[in-house]
């Protein structure tokens, strides 16, 4: 197998040792719990420091608390390489979410160290607090907070489990809440040449592609109708023929055909794009099998990693809206549009990345990202970011998702070719 | 205006006499309330009978306590020709749903005592009750019981207001419970030539149309799915590209989609068709925007006057399913399908109506009748049946029904015309 060439046993003793105190010590009994800026995060935190120590690497708090432990390169002026992911989970959560990117991170620092491989480029690894949204309603706290991000709302916002502020969460951690909010950036962007996460894949597209590893090519954003509505015009389902029937259900489903044909043909000419309709239906208060519904209420969703296929699908969105409205005699009303921006992956990182696995022998799919990631957020700021994605089965945010170590050291071998070339 | 050669100010003022007296009578304020075998209803019988004893028509009580009024043929073996409607009406009603039906008969009877006209057959005038299902669950419960067709559960049925059971409601009004509970047939259909009803149309055709009355061709049956159940995976709506989705929104749209263009092409084949999925939705308890549905409900509901249509739909119907299912990853799972019969009315006297409309100068639509009536019953104890709607505004089961005064009175001049040119 020709992993076993690029991998070795000391790559999978350390990351197993590293996974298995991470469960053990922020167990819950169904699955792990380290919640953004609570004692289980902490915790966690505090293990990657210890072993950072044990291999005479340095580890210090960030301004938000964040972990960092460093290489020091030959040349410490150039801007740094930084890799890392987030070391919290949601309550209940998977072992890997998160902390993979982080293990994939110290075994390699670690194995740097132990050969003496000394890069030109420092090397910085995080592990980043509060990514999950789970605890305070507010995704990607931890670099948020280091490029200035936070308002005000956000740090007033309060834990689910204790209702404490996340100000004072921040506080309670060492955070410097002052600079935090005065929306000090505390990392310049320019001291780092690059943010490389490894992360668990969140869907099933590797698992289907019969493939370890994935590269990243963007995260997707996405807009947003919590709720179109579609009014026509009620009546007896017996009474009234096809052609003056005004049927918000037929109306609806219509639109999310013609959508759907849309979309298809995006795909098609190799755009990024999904869309849902999660929430759909008539009001129950009006239910009856007999009757026309005049009512039916749906959600909008569209995510693509490129904003301009947003703004595309949106536009065809609001045409089929009016095309549909005049053919059924029925009108669309949308609640506010609400919109999260993409960020795309750095091309030349995709590309070291790429080849990097190529070159040992892994395939790898090149894909977009459908869930968020602290990577989006340095991205955003200004940073060459890129992702590497791990096989995974059974979604996150549940003690069940599966990744098998053999991807794991696939993904951290990659990663570690990538910096390595990047680094010296 | 040629209704005026046919219509004239006597049938004007006894209609209008009529429907005041039974809205003054049977008000409730916001309606009028006339509820099967209750006080509200044998007071409108009341009202007809009373008013057939002036012109010196025989009035009495049917067997399921029915008001029966009659003009003596001059072949009195003859099969008799059967006029009327029903005279109950749901809570907080209209004034004409039934009661134009009886109106109708009313003035013609009277007319012809009046003018001396002798017919050949005898002419019978129904006031049915318990036509709405609304105080026991069971329609047609008048007509119904003449011909043997009350169930023992029919009979234990509870009124909505008082929970009294139907077979004690009917015997407070006279009815012979125990014949109508042994299944006895209280009427032979042989007796009678035809069943002959008036009606305000309760749907929009007529008014869409701006014709007075239409001709009803058929009453529609129905076949119905209760919940229809589409199953398909749950996943995030971000990680999880078009081509691993099995989105059971999309899939029950795409079916809904289907079948409306299998709609419109037996439409097109003249064939007697509408549908309706008049409830239909994801789960509450699943609703998220970011999720893809993993599940959806919803009704189904064909109804056609053409029992080989309904069949030909539902066939389309599970053969899409099957298609869907393939293409899109999804299983539909179906309840118990429930069956209501068409009713064809009878070709010759839709052509004796039709004929008689059009040679006053009447135009004249046939057309299905989506809601259910007495006719239906009355047909399908195989006496040939018809009905003529009349043009009404805003639905029925409402008090704001509206029906002009002229368009009643066009329906009632056809009606006599074609009972006078079969009775003579």
């Amino acid at each position: 197998m020709l992993a076993q060439s690029y991998t070795s046993n000391v790559d999978r003793n350390l990351s197993e040792l590293l996974f298995t105190e991470l469960r053990e010590k922020t167990s819950d009994g169904v699955g792990v719990t380290r919640c953004g800026y609570s004692e289980g995060e902490s915790l966690a935190l505090d293990i990657f420091e210890s072993k950072a120590k044990e291999f005479g690497l340095l580890s210090e708090r960030d301004a938000a608390a964040n972990l960092v432990i460093t290489l020091l390169g030959s040349e410490p002026d150039q801007p740094a390489i930084a890799l890392g992911s987030h070391l919290d989970s949601v309550p209940q959560g998977g072992n890997f979410d998160g902390a993979a990117g982080v293990v994939a991170g110290l075994v390699i620092l670690a194995g740097f160290a132990r050969s003496g491989f000394k890069p030109r480029r420092t090397l910085k690894l995080f592990g980043l607090r509060g990514e999950e949204s789970a605890r305070f309603g507010k995704a990607y706290i931890g670099s948020s907070a280091l490029f200035g991000k936070l308002t005000p709302i956000d740090l007033e916002a309060k834990a689910a489990d204790n209702e404490r502020k996340l100000v004072d969460c921040m506080r309670d951690v060492g955070a410097a809440v002052d600079r935090i909010a005065a929306g000090e950036c505390l990392l310049s962007p320019s001291t780092l040449a690059a943010w490389l996460e490894l992360h668990i894949e969140q869907g099933p597209v590797l698992t289907a592609r019969q493939q370890s590893i994935g590269v990243v090519t963007g995260i997707r954003g996405n807009l947003r109708h919590r709720i179109v509505e579609c009014v026509g015009e009620a009546g007896h389902s017996g009474t009234v023929p096809r052609w003056l029937r005004h049927d918000t259900v037929f109306a609806s489903a219509d639109l999310l055909m013609q959508l759907d044909r849309h979309w298809r043909v995006l795909l098609e000419r190799g755009r990024d794009l999904v869309m849902t309709a999660g929430v759909f239906g008539t009001l129950p208060e009006e239910h009856a099998i007999a009757r026309i519904p005049g009512t039916t209420r749906f959600s909008f969703e569209a995510r693509s990693q490129n904003r301009d296929t947003l703004q595309a699908f949106y536009d065809l969105f609001q045409s089929e809206c009016a095309s549909i409205a005049e053919d059924r005699g029925v009108t669309f009303k949308v609640d506010r549009l609400v919109e999260s921006v993409p960020a795309l992956m750095d091309r030349d990182w995709i590309a070291r990345l790429a080849n990097a696995a190529i070159s040992m022998g892994y395939p790898c799919e090149e894909m977009a990202s459908g869930a968020g990631h602290d990577a989006a957020v340095f991205a955003n700021a200004g940073v060459p970011s890129a992702m590497i994605f791990v096989r995974n089965q059974h979604g996150s945010h549940n003690p069940h998702e599966t990744m098998e170590i053999d991807d794991f050291l696939i993904g951290l071998a990659t990663l570690r070719a990538a910096v390595q070339e990047a680094a010296q």
